[in-house]
């Protein structure tokens, strides 16, 4: 079993009210794929330009990480940078450099079309469509967006996530997508556009999983100190995502767990900048903090 | 066991985008009392006015609670305007006619100081004070604020909290309070101001409660529509103090089941205008949907 990530590898310029980092490794393919490499095998498509620190490959290369799909391309490598405000849950972007990404279009190393599960972060949906059509009868795909494409192709948008199993959407993003004020509301009009489950991002509120069958409120695991937010929700995709994978089920059960385990992994990518803290983040510390929102969230019935 | 409950009886118009209502009951006493009415019996302390409905006052007699306290006093009853934006998460307060609550000192009618619980919604804080003075050896009390008592005099209100065993706030004002950006750093610092335990209101996204001992988190009820959310956080209060009045505990399980049924009673609190819903609203109703709260959250460790 394994799981696919698609997306962006970027180098990230980030200030928070409590510091600052400079040439920082981000975007949203590193988060998510470091997330899924604790849970499952990875694989990560995605385009680099010729100024990419080979330390920092290195670094993706010791989380076991296959970097076979990970092309290096004449250009720059995609750069963000962005801003925080005091209460961490609204940022200002300060730039973004497409570099490499401007006119890249992923394909797919030889074999990589039978990964059992696919997480594609936030691109262009037509580009999302393709590479999911690509895939061989995967056990689960989930897409991801941003305002721009919300906002510049929505209808494009929703007939992607009709090809994908699981779509994953900010509240704010989901009541954009649908014009309904109320989440629950707009999580079910997004079903009606094909996919098996909406997972909606609450920022540190956790997230909700909504199916036909089932609805799943995964808190956000109360921390002491927020270094940055960057990258959680898609730490979140990748650990959800690579704990399905790793499980090899979709049943609800499993779903619950890997909410669980997501908001787990999205709360140690916010103690650090970008995905510092999942770079040497173990099994055993996800699996006592996941044990740690049992008693979050338990109460007796009778 | 009785649940005293004191702070505004009132006379609300509220506009959201999706209707208005004029002439309505409001007050933080009244959500909180008919919430509490659910569980125990309830005594409510308030002034109103001689131009107050007499069907308003029969309406809250329906339900059982107590009207030795609520004092008609010359002078007009408290009126407030609001209009909530199109997210219902933010409003903007259009006026505030204090009325006979301008200068009006409540005093427990005979025999009041023995009630077992008691809740006190926003109010001058040395008002609250003097009131949780007068109780004789309460199992509990909860103490409510507003943001202009935190601004106009936030020191008065930390010891007014070191008086009271719970404390309630909205996540921004415990922010706001302690000059701390992450929720649970936040209520840590309550917790020093003396009180045993913290609800940190959420809004949507349900509450916290945070003790010295545990950390519980409710979530919001997925509700597809919300009418008005106001009075939500005195509902939310006057359910989590009359279940803990109605069990006579304060224990750690206690508190967990008081919260989710405190955030059951919120969700109905905001399907109709004011407490609307509140006047006929069954304790089955109430029972039901505090076990779908269950299935909302319930997963497996292992």
């Amino acid at each position: 079993m394994t799981l696919l990530v698609s997306g962006w590898v970027a180098i990230d310029e980030i200030e928070t009210p409590f510091g600052k980092a400079e040439g920082q490794l981000g975007g949203s393919a590193t988060c998510a794929a470091l997330a899924g490499a604790l849970f499952t095998d990875v694989r990560l498509l995605a385009a680099i330009g010729s100024d990419f620190p080979a330390d920092e490959r290195d670094k993706l290369m010791d989380r076991n990480i296959d970097l076979e799909g990970l092309n290096t391309v004449p250009g720059l490598t995609s750069r963000w940078g962005g801003r925080y405000h005091y209460d961490m849950n609204t940022r200002d972007t300060l730039y973004t450099n497409l570099g490499v990404n401007a006119d890249w279009t992923p394909e797919l190393p030889a074999g990589w079309e039978g990964s059992s599960t696919a997480f594609l972060a936030a691109a262009d949906p037509l580009l999302q469509r393709n590479l999911l059509s690509m895939l061989d009868n995967p056990l689960a795909t989930m897409v991801d967006t941003i305002k721009f494409f919300i906002e510049s192709v929505p209808d494009e948008f929703l007939e992607t996530i009709g090809q994908s199993t699981f779509v994953s959407v900010n509240d704010s993003e989901a009541r954009e997508l649908t014009s309904m004020p109320s989440v629950a509301r707009a999580a079910r009009a997004l079903l009606d556009h094909g996919p098996e489950g909406i997972v909606v991002k609450l920022g540190e509120y956790g997230a909700s999983f909504v199916s036909r069958e089932q609805y799943f409120v995964a808190p956000g695991y109360p921390l002491e100190e927020v270094v940055d937010p960057t990258g959680a929700g898609d730490a979140f995709a990748g650990a959800f995502l690579g704990y399905l994978d790793a499980v090899e089920g979709t049943e609800n059960g499993h779903i619950r767990r890997a909410m669980i385990y997501a908001s787990t992994v999205a709360s140690f990518q916010v103690e650090d900048f970008g995905p510092a803290r999942l770079l040497h983040l173990t099994r055993q510390e996800v699996d006592n903090r996941y044990r740690e929102f049992r008693a979050l969230t338990h109460f007796e019935v009778d």
